[in-house]
């Protein structure tokens, strides 16, 4: 048990890549995880888990096949588990994910934007 | 499926009282909750589960039997199942709590402080 809280905006000065978020906490089997986003993801889904997203610095659009979710700092969403999602930054965008243990970025889509899971900052 | 983020600051001011929690979203079977705090909270645990604190606007101290953890603003904390702690905090302070849907803000301690739980904002 830390004597010390964490401190979101320390650890976020402690990477400088995109798409490859970074564990900062655990609770029961969910991870606090920290991301650095810029540009359009891969439109992807988490079929058994629903998805939280939290802004931290800077704004983003949550796309869904249907709509489009603007976000900025202060500001959160949950992604529903199944659903199609994609996370377009135009600039530079710091946010913290919620999510089960072993959620892995890209979902069922895969591909480039693959992050390895469980590295921790 | 909202159209529309949660902003926490708007959701912070629809209510003034303390102590009380108020749910914003549901992420499987976890729920996020808002707070307003000052003064001394009751000595508590939560036996079956973590609790995490992130402290949104202001400060306090997350109070245990062997320390004290300062948190400001933009700053989290993980307190462990059933570890008995104490939020105190001098001024009032927002918070966000992460738990399981269903977790009592008294925990083993019950008493004046308990809140309804489940109550929205």
């Amino acid at each position: 048990m830390s004597d010390f809280a964490i401190n979101l905006k320390d650890k976020l000065a402690r990477f400088t890549d995109h798409w490859s978020p970074r564990v900062i906490a655990e609770m029961n089997d969910y991870q606090f995880k920290l991301a650095k986003v810029q540009g359009e993801f891969v439109w992807h889904a988490h079929a058994d888990t629903d998805e939280v997203f939290i802004v931290i610095e800077g704004s983003l659009v949550l796309e869904f096949r249907d709509k489009a979710v603007p976000l900025s700092a202060g500001e959160m969403y949950v992604v529903p588990g199944g659903v199609e999602h994609r996370p377009v930054a135009v600039d530079e965008c710091s946010i913290m994910l919620v999510e089960p243990r072993g959620v892995v970025n890209t979902g069922d889509a895969g591909g480039a934007y693959t992050a390895e899971n469980d590295v921790w900052v």
